[in-house]
């Protein structure tokens, strides 16, 4: 008789586990073409499950065309096509790094409280409800009905009232900082972070503008070094990597200094997980006529999520129908309609309030954790208020370079805050950035073990 | 008694359909949270279908929590949140052309035969098979498995060689293009075929690049007009408006060209509907160090399928990876599952068989038609043996624009050959382009009528 261990997985039906069972048995040759299946009767006595689930399993494994049926004889295996050989592996990454895997890696973000059960239910009944709707070609800002709930997830969330008639979605936000580069000109000078977020300069290096990197002080970027940029990219709610919140008086500032013709390009790419209880107003909702809002889901939900979207100024957004609405939408209907109903059925609010509190569990466990390892006397923490990273100052006569290489040789991965500089040679600052939202418990004890042992 | 009428719909199987109407009747409050729902038996009686039927939508119900089962009592509704009050509707399209849609409009690609039932089956079994994997980063080529589908069918199909690593997976060709301005340079004069498809040139001057349009001879474009371009953009294998197969002499000719400096991006968009027998050889197989092969699936598929790829010589891959490696993938990894097993279990390849009869039969009844109307005999057909369109020359005294907008009067609209010149002025062609992929035979001959009316 046929034995399965059926786990009730999340997301997975015990119907659909069997259906699974079966169906691998039978592409895998171990259920022969012409075999008999057991009756439903039997095997849901064997495997002490609800007929009604066999049932289900069996039609789906019908319908399918895995089995057939002769009436009042029984079910009986199909003749199928075998799947290709190779079972499916996750993306093997071709960095070098990876063969060694470090112990701890404090460099990248996390995934794996994505709720994958909700998502894929979503993604059922996308296709049941929508069918060839699916097929038709998109409107090249996104599909209404995604626009439509981003903007009320923007005035539930962050206050901010968006027309969704402003919302442009695009297939990542290097997609969409290339679009503003062709929206904005190409003939003007953009001011970037320092220090900052690489990609970002990377990306508009490549896509052909001069980039200007402005220095910050203890209050963010310093208005009177953006020298002749017509164009500034700030993330003023939490900056990457120091932590650091713009208040409201250098927002003003930074305003005034876009005054009626400079552009200033907002990244508001993880507000969902502040922390503190009252988060500064976007700078969008302040000056909606000179501010590019910028967000992603590819961050809250998951990197292989393509989502993100730009809030642009009416005016710019009249000016991207006209010179570029020859470009068609870059995120395939299907993961739009699935993402509109994640959105406005709440549980994405749902998943980012699960999140936030795990979260900050998990800050919590590793500054104790911090607190307690043997180098505790020389570590103080900073910024630790917003975000899914801190800063973690170190007092040590190493360079950051043999800082970040010991700790690479324990097992534990992580950037030191001066390796964010690109433009200027901050000096040793004896800082790392410390991203916690990828760390799983386990590792971090055995990392901190290690360090440890290697400091006595 | 609960009564339905269950259409067997295709890639809907009958549970599922019965499933989708009881859900429907929960939702929208027909069917009441406590109220019991007929016995399995009693409701398959009752609608003239299996048990098993029954007993299948029943338990996906019950998965999903619609209803809940009470032990030898029966099946009851429970109480659920209701959905988004608008029914899922197609995504509307702004322009003002749609209010008053053309009885047949000779502009649109065709979608209409896109084997949903089979894409949708490999949704559900990439959900089920790759679970959590779909949520982990992708390789921003690609994903492995359809870079190698990709490549198994451009050996079958196109007679290619070509390595998995060599390809380049992305949201669209506009979003490739653009990725590859950034590789060869913005520096360089990109060439364009006159006429040819407006949207290549709007993205190149969009990317900002200085475009320059080449004329074309009945052999395709002409080497000794390239004048200083270092790029040249063309379709050798189905010129699009006018249908021209550059034969094997002039393709020669133009790999000469390009030397050891310059570069071709070879377009080879449609090349699946091609009806002769033996397709001349890609450019790219007879030089692939210099030319860069582009193709994508929102054509032969569905536009609402985002997903395009380019194979790049060896020598700028590295270049990519080097320079560029910083962008993330733009297509989803669902989709690209999804696309790997509809390749690699053959699927597509039956598709495109189907589409090509089916293509080849609307043509000849559109050429039929033709040939049988009031207006036959100021009619000539030209380029008909390949790709989804042909020319149809007029004989009349009107200018083009008089002609479309006297067709347009009649509710056909169709562009202008001449239309797409974009640098030049080619005087009156008298010469339509005929797309038929997306016309619908009840329209074909409501418009014809109308047109015969008009000229009696």
């Amino acid at each position: 008789m046929l034995t399965y261990e059926l786990k009730k997985a999340p997301g997975v039906p015990l119907y659909e586990a069997l259906y699974r069972c079966i169906r691998q048995d039978i592409l895998c040759g171990n259920l022969k073409p012409g075999e008999k299946l057991p009756s439903k009767r039997a095997l849901a006595e064997h495997l002490e499950i609800g007929k009604i689930t066999v049932e289900a399993a069996y039609a789906q494994l019908l319908d399918q065309g895995y089995i057939c049926s002769r009436e009042k004889v029984g079910f009986f295996v199909e003749a199928v096509e075998r799947p290709e050989p190779a079972p499916p592996q996750p993306p093997a990454a071709k960095t070098p790094e990876t063969s060694s895997a470090p112990v701890l890696d404090l460099t990248i973000n996390g995934t794996g409280h994505f709720p994958f059960s909700v998502w894929s239910r979503l993604q059922r009944e996308v296709i049941l409800d929508y069918d060839r709707q699916l097929l038709l070609p998109l409107p090249n800002q996104g599909i209404p009905e995604l626009r439509r709930a981003i903007a009320d997830h923007l005035a539930a969330f962050r206050g901010m009232t968006i027309d969704p008639e402003n919302i442009l979605i695009g297939a990542g936000t290097d997609f969409l900082y290339n679009l503003l580069i062709q929206l904005l000109g190409r003939g003007k000078n953009y001011a970037v972070e320092e220090p900052g977020y690489g990609k970002i300069r990377q990306i508009y290096a490549a896509g052909g503008v001069t980039c200007i990197s402005v220095p910050m002080d203890s209050r963010g970027v310093i208005p009177e070094a953006l020298g002749d940029a017509q164009v500034l990219h700030i993330s003023p709610s939490h900056h990457f990597p120091t932590g650091l919140v713009t208040p409201l008086s250098r927002r003003q500032e930074l305003l005034s200094w876009a005054g009626k013709t400079n552009w200033i390009i907002e990244d508001d790419y993880d507000s969902e997980f502040r922390f503190a209880s009252h988060p500064l107003p976007a700078l969008q909702s302040l000056s909606p006529e000179r501010v590019i809002y910028i967000n992603s889901f590819s961050k809250s939900l998951a990197p292989s999520i393509r989502i993100s979207y730009a809030v642009l100024p009416g005016q710019l957004m009249e000016q991207f129908r006209c010179r570029l609405g020859f470009y068609s939408c870059t995120v395939p209907s299907f993961e739009q309609y699935t993402l509109a109903r994640f959105l406005s059925r709440g549980h994405f609010e749902k998943h980012i309030n699960r999140m936030r509190r795990f979260y900050q569990k998990r800050r919590n466990l590793v500054i104790d954790a911090l607190s307690r390892c043997a180098a505790a006397d020389k570590l103080t923490i900073l910024e630790q208020d917003a975000g899914l990273h801190f800063l973690l100052q170190v007092d040590t006569q190493w360079t950051d370079e043999q800082l970040t290489q010991w700790l690479l040789s324990l097992g534990i991965r992580v950037q030191a805050l001066s390796s964010f500089y690109h433009a200027t040679d901050p000096g040793e600052l004896h800082c790392l950035v410390v991203n916690y939202s990828g760390l799983e418990e386990p590792r971090l004890e055995a990392a901190l073990q290690k360090l440890e042992q290697a400091m006595t």
